[in-house]
């Protein structure tokens, strides 16, 4: 059985999208408990919307919410009753696998490393998630856990994120490339140049240097590293010109009254095109590099988006996600020490 | 009369697509020469081809060519009969009033540099471009120029950003908001929490505040500021989704029989959508603060934005873009000048 804590008041559809998506979560997963975080009162009155006879949904009292617009360090030390502080607390002390938040996710962030703690090693923790791909999924982090990074921190991601693909993706020796304004080495801003000479240097990694914005979407390489500012760029950039794309296509093929019959026909496709595209079934966002699971969802997350973050958070959880990264970070500080000392006779 | 010198050997389809890029601008528009640099036995060949009778399409040779690949400021000091050299250097002496390539960028700002040389006051020349939005086009600026930035480089950006938006949309008190992570006030990486302090008190520009890449394309601000790294990043994955979006549409409509009817009839909407979406009617980009005009044209420009790179090439020549640019970084330096003794006292 495993317990997975989950922000209530976290999202820009709470709670009735969150604790919808508990519901699809408690019904759809096996030896699962989901315990809603957040004002009882209010949790109970969405409980009451749904069938939940046999499901395991507690709830735990939290009387405060962090929201968008706040700064997270100060948040975190002010609201001390908020759910997201609630929530780290409880993956700090055992009595929950993993937290899931659709909320604040600098809070998230700063509640982790605050009350979870960093993993031991680990400089700064990032928030990693799938893109979607042609082939697939490429795995990107930092997706925007921290603005400012060194290079040091970027190999770091290198090494988190290569150990991550092959817990989830199964690949043996995931391609590694830093995202960058051209393929060719030597291009990149000052950070990005002295990051891929780190990455050409870092034992345990297929490094496969630059890559731009333009080979992602493709599927050029399973993991891309980047700082967060960047990284949040991208990731936005995507996701609106694909919203964009599909509600001007629609748009266009609507106006029309010929067209507008070929669109009704055309319909499924329109629907699979969505189905391609939506993003929900990916759940959610690990903020890897804490010694224990939080996993980050979509802000605008609907029930299923929230399943699926609840999914991610439990099969991390089962495929001792953290204990693997754990080892191999370990392995690959010993291995970068000695090839450092390589370096220096 | 104004005379265009033309890049005649740069770009992914050059020399064929530039000649018949010039061929269409010397016929489409008055009183224009286009001169085209290159290799004059390709440039003749390819001229053949085409029924030039009446149009003023003269050859300049030049006998190198650099490639994207090269380092640009090695390249330009090595190739000095290049035809960005040799482009750069008829602006310099007036014997063109603008030049246009589709070729290395960062070769293009290079040969600026070196052989028109910065405007008077100018830091850092940057690369401006139209970006097409839900209301017509935000300019963008900079688009790839400068990879490494200082928060005064984005102050002056503004300052010419806004200066060309008035002088190319004609609006008065053109918006400027500063690409960010997020788009509360303190939110972004350090150099835009420090850009931002300078941009609030930089007078003769409206500051509007942060802006997230997501509200790009809604139309939300007349000028975007950004470095040159992220402003790369942000182009080009907005262009490749968008492409992308085309591309996984018209597959998932094909893919059916009867959405294949469906798509028949709905065929001219999609052809709306390609020329809603189709970006080559926008020219180039303009490497803004050299002392000459040097219009970029994308490295994949067909004909048609070859014709409208000299287009947007003639106009700024016509308009006199550089002498408003260059008054009003003169005022708009002394103000600065201005605003900084206020703070003192």
């Amino acid at each position: 059985m495993i317990n997975i804590a989950l922000d209530a008041m976290g999202g820009d559809h709470a709670p009735h999208a969150i604790v919808a998506g508990a519901v699809e979560a408690a019904r759809a997963y096996d030896n699962i408990i989901v315990s809603l975080v957040g004002n009882p009162d209010v949790i109970q009155a969405e409980l009451k919307k749904h069938d939940i006879a046999g499901l395991k949904l507690p709830i735990v009292a939290a009387s405060e919410v962090i929201e968008m617009d706040e700064k997270p360090v100060i948040a975190v030390r002010t609201k001390t009753d908020s759910t997201l502080v609630v929530g780290c607390k409880m993956v700090k002390r055992g009595e929950a696998q993993a937290f899931v938040s659709a909320g604040n996710t600098g809070g998230a962030l700063a509640a982790g490393i605050m009350h979870v703690g960093r993993m031991r090693g680990i400089l700064r923790p990032a928030l990693i998630g799938p893109f979607p791909t042609l082939k697939g999924a490429t795995l990107i982090l930092d997706m925007g856990a921290n603005a400012d990074v060194r290079p040091e921190h970027i190999q770091q991601f290198a090494v988190m994120g290569s150990l991550y693909a092959q817990a989830i993706f199964g690949v043996e020796q995931p391609s590694v490339r830093i995202l960058s304004n051209g393929e060719e080495t030597g291009k990149g801003n000052q950070l990005v140049i002295a990051a891929y000479k780190l990455l050409e240097q870092t034992p345990g990694i297929n490094f496969a240097g630059n890559i731009e914005s333009k080979d992602i979407p493709t599927g050029l390489a399973d993991v891309v590293v980047t700082d967060g500012f960047t990284g949040n760029i991208f990731v936005k950039t995507a996701e609106t010109t694909a919203r964009l794309m599909t509600a001007v296509i629609t748009e266009e093929v609507k106006k029309s009254v010929i067209a507008t019959f070929g669109a009704l026909l055309a319909k499924k496709s329109l629907a699979r095109v969505r189905d391609r595209m939506d993003d929900s079934h990916y759940g959610g966002a690990v903020l890897l590099g804490l010694a224990g699971l939080l996993v980050v969802a979509h802000g605008r997350s609907n029930p299923t988006a929230i399943r699926h973050a609840i999914r991610v958070a439990k099969q991390a959880n089962e495929q001792d996600i953290l204990g693997k990264i754990q080892q191999g970070i370990e392995a690959s500080a010993s291995l970068i020490a000695s090839a450092a000392d390589d370096v220096e006779i």
